[in-house]
């Protein structure tokens, strides 16, 4: 019933990197070429390079890393079609002459980015990477949380994964391919489980404690002396300051050791995170059926993102399974081994094998 | 016992404008000088001329204003300090040549202007005045809804204002000098019954109800239509396209509608957002005493901005009204017949009249 076992806690499909050997026909399997997976973030674009492995079934283990380069962003709402190109470019270029590879080997690449929320999205960076490849080359670009999914998933798309860092999305699939997604809305549109919401939050009872519209809370003393600030009405031109989420997503540690302390209101605001968190994901398991008729159906939930990976006695992943299991106590967490670059490459493997075995019956 | 009646309602005390006149030594008072009120607002800046009044006690009536300018933003903040001095001077010397004045019949000056938060923001944009006007003429800065609440006070400072537009801030006075504020720290900071916070959370419940987290609800078409959007998937690239608050705020009269139509997602989200206005004017009450001892005590709230005068039949400025006044029975709404540049006039005049009875009883 468990295809995901071996992701779980005592996995042993540790990716293993391999730097500046020439793989260009050794017995790693590289010798029928390479899959380049990539992970294009707001902040940073990662790209790994994998041989293509001889068998659809089962992954090599170890997990085999050839090369691995890491480039800045990558977004193109963020810095423009030319540098994102550019960016990707390079990024690629790395990893290949990390691996020892070249061009010529690559069979395939999945590139997994953010801000990839309708086809038309998808098309014009799909316009890209042909510029660059050879129209034989397998070409895959997919919303960021995908690649997560699929690295916790080792590239196969069913279940849902939970993305909880600065922002928060809800991403699934259903075995017949059927997709959904919840939240990934941006904090305007009330993206209350993310990192980012979580402070606002805080930082939203530290000025109501100060102003007498709020209860007294242990955050007003934790969140100024994490930011150097003397007053809670710094705090208004702090935020004024720099409008960047992550800046303020930084502070969740703090609300957790509150939490921790016991802090009603630290407490009350994770306790409304978990459940924010939580009904991303039912949302999608119910629209996709990912629980089967019956309700009872295993299916995983991949968790991934700095918010759910607290590892603090206020654990907030470990709540939100609680309650995703409450309604289905058929969801199994899955906490990825491997970055979600890898998870990129997975599925333009897995994408790959699919191909040539419909090809094969066809 | 209400000092304010004249302000309210029956009011008789409008602004009468006459421009282009010679006001050096007619009989409309301006021979004894001018006083320039101005209203610093993130997107104008309105500056009136009124002739400085003999008495103390009476406001002339009809209220003279013998010159209104307006120029763009003057907020320090979103356009720099030159530019904002620079639009200072010119809707200042555009007032006084309006009204046939000129700046040696300058008394007094205040400036109600947004980001005064601290009196080292107040100290810098007073030492701007200072190097435009000789040291005889009085200057006061302050907050800009402290001249808001002068607009329903002409001019005296007790009571507590509520300013609901695009943003929301509390902001009272005791009789004794006292001041406080409550709300007013912008969206990240969870002012939630602004025009911004109203329209955020009905962004958010499209969103909801679009991606299975939450009912449905009539704001999905309303606000589609009102966007010329055709999906709720839409929104998310509309928010991100442009992160002016005034944008979102815009969509207030939306929830109305549905709220008048019965829709219950609109009315909790109109529901809530009285609820944490009317906290904002209870904190400040409560922190001033303005109630008095027994909590039955007459005090003035004024009430301005958009979100407040909605003039509909689900009226958000009237439940507001309802609610402080549940708690605070003495509460004595007042909206006001004059702008706010005309407080800050009044603001000044009431400064200047103090002064020179200080003066004589020392």
């Amino acid at each position: 019933m468990n295809n995901y076992g071996e992701s779980n806690g005592d996995l042993n499909v540790h990716e293993k990197q391999v730097e500046g050997r020439d793989h260009g026909e050794n017995g790693d399997g590289s010798g029928n070429g390479v899959i380049l997976g990539i992970d294009g973030g707001t902040t940073s674009t990662v790209c790994v390079c994998i041989p293509i492995f001889p068998s659809s079934n089962t992954l090599p283990k170890p997990l085999l890393v050839l090369g691995r380069a890491v480039s800045g962003c990558s977004n193109h709402n963020s810095v423009g079609e030319t540098a994102a190109r550019d960016t990707l470019e390079e990024v690629m270029a790395e990893a290949l002459s990390k691996s020892g590879s070249n061009w010529s080997t690559v069979h395939a690449v999945c590139l997994g980015v953010s801000g990839v929320n309708h086809p038309t999205d998808q098309e014009r960076i799909l316009n890209w990477l042909r510029e660059i490849f050879p129209s034989h080359v397998k070409l895959y670009v997919q919303n960021d949380a995908v690649a997560a999914l699929a690295s916790g998933t080792m590239g196969k798309l069913h279940g849902c994964v939970l993305i909880a860092g600065t922002g928060c999305i809800s991403y699934g699939f259903a075995e017949d391919g059927r997709e959904a997604r919840a939240s990934g809305a941006g904090p305007v549109l009330g993206d209350w489980g993310s990192g980012y919401g979580i402070a606002a939050k805080a930082l939203t009872a530290v000025i109501r404690a100060h102003d007498g519209r709020g209860p007294q809370t242990l955050l007003t003393n934790k969140i100024l002396k994490a930011l150097c600030l003397s007053s809670p009405d710094e705090l208004i031109g702090w935020t004024y300051a720099d409008p960047s989420w992550a800046r303020i997503a930084a502070l969740v540690p703090e609300v957790v050791s509150c939490a921790e302390a016991c802090d009603q209101v630290a407490t009350k605001i994770l306790v409304d995170a978990v459940q924010d968190l939580a009904l991303s994901v039912k949302a999608v398991v119910q629209r996709l059926g990912l629980c089967g008729e019956d309700g009872n159906g295993f299916f995983p939930v991949v968790m991934v993102g700095g918010v759910l990976e607290a590892n603090r006695t206020w654990d907030i992943g470990k709540e939100v399974v609680k309650c995703i299991q409450e309604q289905f106590p058929g969801a199994h967490p899955i906490r990825p081994q491997v970055e979600p670059a890898v998870g990129a490459a997975l599925l333009a493997w897995n994408f790959l094998m699919k191909e040539s075995t419909e090809n094969c019956h066809s």
